[in-house]
């Protein structure tokens, strides 16, 4: 039986444009981007013009401006670490949010026991940052603010213009983590009035282990990997070639089919959203009705154990997760949720539901009838379930 | 006309079997390595399988000794950063080699100017470091020896086990940058007493933007990129699965073949610098005639610039190069090649001949035929050729 994925925020299938443009690359034995003959031009040339295809689906204003990196994750690294060393000497204070992504948490963690102060203003009940407590929190020491575009495990869209436009008066560079939103709803870096943006490639149906940084021309940061002269000596390593041309043909069709995407994504978010009622009870809805993805639900359901929800889901071949898969094995309740006000026992009912476009109506009723026949026997068996009913 | 590559240390073409198995992962649409679901378990089990071939071709006690980078430089960083880092309450020395890659030059030139304090050794004529110069150079503040175990612009190979048994006696932790020699002659991290190798897949036939750091269990290293808890909590990040199934092919077909693709490789070079006398006159040969990589030849030819021989040649579709295609682009003469001796003018006459599995005995004597041509040419209109003529 095809299995459901209901999980592409995990990972999303490449797109067959994709694995074409992979396949004749692999057959194609590029060489070196960085090579003076023939055979290095070839590779320098599907390198540059993947650069550009990436800029474009961010309205960057020159490709230059696009570091290729190995993903969303070393982007991040790279933008916060690197932004932190190269401008110590102004100050050591950074400012972020509550509900940031692990690699910017870890990093910035990373940082603090380097002597850097972190700031991190709290959120409302949908995970949204108020741009006035950006503002309130940015001193004389403030060097960085670092907020998500989109939240990973609720889907919540910051108001990164409002806060593009505090740190431009304030004169502070502005990190915007978007790797959950590039590709998936239109991001453009010059009205966003941000310096530097990650991304990765999965998100936009290329393959995982890709991704990228925007650096504003004139945004002062150090490389994170030291070496070679490659990305304009802003990134040492030969590059994966492979990936980043994949990246690029990814890129190209998440422009091009963008608003269908969202449409077919909001369509069975809707969907999914309009149907729960009629199918389980007692839940909570953590994602903003206005101000989140169009591919993410995130459902919080009482008296259960996201967990044990997800491994029955996925013995009826249907995949969805309860938070981020980089903190899979990770025992503690998610922050994210815990930082919404979700008490500990709602946090460990949550399951993320995201679609993608290989994704149909039926599988949204597939999907909540076998979720109806979960929760059913999970409350069955949880005390939680059985003290309520008593009560 | 075919392109005869004799430049593979700026890239290596893919192996038939590396090709397969990247069309074959493409086609699978693996998942999340760390999700909980189906899709996620298959995409762990063929990460978990290409770390074991990994592991089997360094002789790694454990595979879980293994971290996935995003190639050689990101690991080199990962190695030179995390260990300083780590262990800077101990003392901030570090002791290195005239003749590194630029990834460990710029990493330690980094690590300078937040208060490490780095000593390099001198090497020999052909490149070699003496093991009592670094033992002489370790201090109580000591933390960090970095030697390569292969030059990539002259070949050396280092007295690795040697400076494994003073590091090892004088507990301080060695990283060695094998970028240039895991997949091309034997390793064994056991033998060799190293707590850190960094590696490359594009070495072994696998594709670039691959490559991997071995950290001995207890060893002490940061992160580089923080974030997620994959590769055992050492590197965040979804993983290249792609790359590195092919990474895990290609490791398996070089050490089953290791010993075939050195007699060939060996071969060839030993026809290059056995004619060579037959067709040019007045060069150097900066490879060590024992110590040194079986595919690497650096030959210094007197009185022209090796940059315009790469473009003659590349005219009659010949591809070397003049150093590392990391440094392409620098207009100073080569560190390596200044630190073994040589003068400005034959560092600039300096070409690097890499061979591969699939080069022929016809492939060095079109190469010495085409390049006695070019060296005439040259020398025609080579002001110190004139001079040194007339002398």
């Amino acid at each position: 039986m095809k299995i459901i994925n209901l999980d592409h925020i995990s990972a999303n299938p490449l797109l067959p444009e994709v694995k074409d443009a992979m396949i004749e690359a692999i057959n194609m034995d590029y060489g070196n981007p960085s090579s003076q003959h023939k055979i290095g031009e070839q590779a320098a040339e599907v390198l540059e013009n993947a650069r550009e295809s990436v800029a474009s689906l961010i309205n960057s204003a020159a490709p230059k401006e696009i570091v290729f990196t190995s993903g969303g994750t070393e982007s991040v690294n790279h933008a916060v670490k690197g932004a932190a060393f190269a401008n110590a000497d102004k100050g050591k204070h950074i400012v972020t949010s509550n509900i940031e992504h692990n690699a910017v948490i870890r990093s910035l963690r990373r940082l603090k026991t380097m002597g850097f102060r972190v700031t991190s203003v709290s959120v409302d009940e949908y995970g949204r940052v108020n741009p006035d407590d950006v503002a309130d929190a940015i001193t004389d020491e403030t060097i960085l603010v670092s907020i998500m575009h989109s939240n990973n495990e609720i889907g919540t869209i910051q108001p990164i213009e409002e806060i593009g436009q505090i740190t431009k008066e304030k004169k502070v560079i502005f990190h915007v983590d978007a790797v959950d939103s590039v590709g998936v709803v239109p991001i453009d870096v010059q009205k966003l009035g941000v310096d530097l943006l990650s991304f990765a490639s999965n998100t936009f149906y290329g393959p995982t282990g890709g991704g990228g940084l925007y650096v504003r021309r004139g945004t002062l940061v150090w490389p994170l990997l030291d070496g070679g002269i490659q990305e304009n000596n802003k990134r040492a390593g030969a590059a994966n070639l492979i990936g980043i041309i994949a990246m690029g043909v990814a890129a190209k069709s998440a422009k091009q089919d963008m608003a269908s995407r969202i449409a077919h994504t909001k369509n069975l978010k809707e969907k999914l959203l309009n149907n729960l009622p009629n199918y389980i009870d007692e839940y909570i809805i953590n994602t903003h009705p206005e101000y989140s993805l169009p591919t993410l639900v995130s459902v919080s359901i009482k008296y259960i154990e996201g967990e044990s929800v997800v491994l029955m889901l996925d013995d009826e071949d249907i995949a969805v997760s309860t938070r981020s898969a980089c903190a899979t094995g990770s025992l503690r309740a998610s922050h994210v949720l815990l930082s919404i006000g979700l008490g500990h026992a709602d946090a460990q009912g949550t399951l993320v539901i995201t679609f993608g476009v290989d994704n149909t109506e039926e599988d949204v009723v597939r999907f909540l009838t076998v979720l109806k026949n979960v929760v059913t026997t999970l409350r069955d068996i949880s005390p939680l379930y059985k003290k309520k009913s008593k009560a």
